[in-house]
């Protein structure tokens, strides 16, 4: 380490992408902050500052000036690649911080890693923070929503920082301690799961506009922006809107047209709904859209099947008001992918034993992040009526909206099944939301077939106790402790 | 080692529980085949000598015993927990075994457990087979389904024996070497993925024939019964049709309305979804009954939301096709979810390097196991003619069946949607099918979303390339070969 440097910066940052360039240029911007430097390869570096000589920043070019410029308690914030990238850099800082210091990790880590990094960092006295940022380039650079976990002592040093550059909405900055170790990025995981609900409930409803209501790619732009003055309100559906109304330069065509529909992904999705079933939490609204980008994108399949298909079903029929049941459609499905996302949090928070404000995590998702929207308001004053509801559904507003749209709900799913359009995230949403108001449900069948050929046991609705029928036998009823198989 | 204990068995039990006794038995009442025997607590080896002193056993009471007991190439087939109890067996039987014994994991492992555990036992030129069985307790004693991996030179031995004590369809006994290392219980854990979702139909059928078409439990027993002489002819619509028409003894209602419709789990069909996201198959129609199961087994959520409700929606009325309508519904949600776990069988074996015959494990699937069913001979066929098709869906049979079942299909989910009855399988198979289907996906309005908030790019229709848009920018397209973000 270069003793001779100034320690001078209070923050830094390490991994100059794009990502970590714009929150850098972001926190220099702050009054109070200056910002430590330094990436792998210079040239990023002097990029970096050669393009912003107004920036606060401390440029170094190695790993031990960067640490020698940075004050006690040392904060230093990764923006690297997940996984052996990430690391490789806190390995590196971790040789040269001392007890006290902290070392962020901002980007998209699997929740696991950060729990196993905290661990090891915690043992030499470091503080390691997994924090998971939201919003994209943009969101860097002008106010991201942030999910920091990690200790309560390190939030001490890393919140008012983190704080400065945030997004702000009603004076609230977007950012709060998630919970310890890894809670931050597993909040940031289901945040992403629900981005991939909303975006696909959005396609879906634009899929049926299009196809069903026969409107064009501009009329729905239109539509979606009058929604975004609804309940609705929220920056993918602006984002929608900007999208459909956008023409391709090259051929004059909606660029919406032009654009190959199959869907990528980059895990998180994935991770969500995986977790969730370890958490035995149904997410049928997420799994749904991480199945229907996969779908999209098995070219090899969609092209054998369609030429395989002689005929398609007619387009049914609708009524002047589709356009406005698909709206209620949407937005009821949208309070299930919610919903679903904060069982996942509130499972998940049980399991780790993390102390999760749920109202907190909805607040900071107003603001920053890319599900932002005015509905999370409501979530917010749910929790704060009753933080103990099973379901967001429970709650007085969202079971009066879900009551106010169910109807609409039923006959755009209904129109769907008929006129062959795929509706895979409004029929779970739906399904789910029966499956919990109906009075019973055929899993008791579920039961008796699991019963029948693996002894596995049922329990009885008029009597508490395990039982098995002998059903190879003389289809009596026994009552058993345990299943045998 | 007692090294005065003769060695007389071809084959060996260790964990000696009810599915190892019954495969002990059903070992011992083949030809040819002396079964040594052995359990931890000696009561179990006892209590199944005395209870069966036909049977052709060689006990031991101590591992060492049991080992010397062995012909070579020494083989025992391990049916303890899954798990450590698994690890522990294997380990005191690896220190026992010489070069060239083989070792099989008869239990429901992990198949990256069994892929890790191969290759530890390899290193000692011990074979290592990790067999899946299933036909629960009945199969084990009877004839199961037994799907092993390991080497083709393990299987040299080890096939024979399984072969004498497998199910026998058509002269075909149900065993078949699936592939090496994990790939027997990969197999074994799609079949039960496929059960998952095979009972779920079931379970939607049955609700609709209830709630909708308003039919008594026994009304429903006998047409199930009906269906079972037509092409939906299975197992699990046989022991439906019996459960239908259970009498509960103590109240005299129908069995199925006095048992608890909360349906249990233990992992498999969790981990059939979780692998199929790894490996990018959508599997809706699977993971759909696993959410299915576990909606049912949240009573806290379940009550509140019903209690939260004010009105239910009417059952919509039908017509006098209903029944066959749920038929072919069926027919059809079952087509697919069979489709989406040959997609995942097909993906694990390209990812993981196993040389996997389709139409064999169908072939092995017709008996002893619990998705057993004529329909798995149409498979066998569709891979007959063409084993490179990319989906089942475009085998000409299936095609035709499920154009030929696609109205009722759709009057059925729609009739569900319009009732309030959930039907998370067959909406989820249809909306598959139809993804499938669609000349033009709204994945394209997706694609534009991570391209605006995310610069994630995207591919053009008209020409080659990564482009992405300058959405805050001129909104001006340009060529990109990466995405940025």
């Amino acid at each position: 380490m270069s003793e001779s440097r100034q320690a001078q910066a209070n923050i830094g940052v390490v991994g100059l992408a794009v990502m970590g360039s714009n929150l850098a240029r972001n926190l220099a911007g702050r009054e109070g902050n200056t910002v430590a430097v330094y990436n792998r390869s210079p040239e990023r570096t002097r990029l970096l500052t050669t393009e912003h000589p107004e920036a606060n920043f401390v440029a170094s070019e190695n790993i031990a000036d960067f640490v020698a410029s940075l004050t006690k308690p040392r904060t230093a914030i990764i923006m690297v690649q997940a996984g052996r990238g990430t690391d490789a850099v806190i390995s590196q800082l971790s040789e040269l911080f001392e007890p006290g210091d902290i070392i962020v990790d901002g980007g998209n880590a699997d929740f696991t890693d950060t729990i196993r990094r905290e661990k090891e960092q915690s043992a030499k006295s470091i503080n390691f923070v997994g924090a998971g940022i939201s919003g994209g380039e943009e969101g860097a650079l002008n106010g991201p929503s942030i999910m920091p976990g990690g200790s309560v002592e390190a939030y001490k040093t890393l919140g008012p920082i983190l704080e400065s550059i945030a997004a702000v909405v009603d004076g609230v900055p977007c950012v709060t301690h998630i919970g310890t170790d890894g809670a931050g990025h597993f909040v940031k995981m289901i945040h992403n799961g629900i981005e991939y609900a909303d975006m696909q409930l959005i396609a879906e409803a634009y899929d049926l506009l299009r196809k069903v209501g026969g409107h064009s790619p501009e009329a729905i732009a239109d539509i979606f922006t009058d929604w975004n003055d609804g309940e609705l309100n929220s920056y993918l559906i602006e984002i929608t809107a900007e999208i459909l109304r956008q023409v391709d330069a090259k051929t004059g065509q909606p660029f919406i047209d032009v654009v190959l529909d199959e869907a990528g992904s980059k895990g998180t999705g994935v991770w969500t709904v995986q977790n969730s079933l370890d958490l035995g939490v149904p997410v049928g609204g997420i799994a749904e859209a991480v199945f229907a980008r996969a779908v999209s994108s098995h070219p090899e399949q969609r092209g054998p099947v369609r030429a395989s298909i002689t005929a398609r079903p007619e387009i049914a029929v609708v009524g002047h008001t589709f356009q406005e049941d698909v709206r209620q459609a949407l937005y009821a499905s949208k309070i299930v992918a919610y919903a679903q996302g904060f069982d996942a949090i509130i499972a998940g928070a049980t399991k780790y034993n993390w102390n999760i404000d749920k109202g907190a995590i909805a607040t900071i998702w107003r603001g920053g992040c890319i599900i932002r929207a005015q509905f999370l308001n409501r979530i917010v004053t749910a929790y704060d009526n009753d933080p103990s509801i099973s379901s967001l559904l429970v709650d007085p507003y969202f079971a009066e909206a879900v009551a106010a749209g169910e109807a609409a709900w039923r006959r755009v799913v209904s129109t769907a099944a008929l006129s062959g359009i795929p509706v895979p995230g409004f029929g779970a949403s739906l399904s789910y939301f029966d499956s919990l108001a109906s009075e019973r449900l055929p899993a008791a069948l579920v039961q008796g077939q699991r019963d029948f050929f693996g002894a596995h046991t049922y329990h009885r609705v008029d009597m508490p106790g395990t039982f098995h029928t002998l059903w190879s036998g003389d289809r009596t009823e026994i009552v058993t402790e345990a299943s045998t198989h």
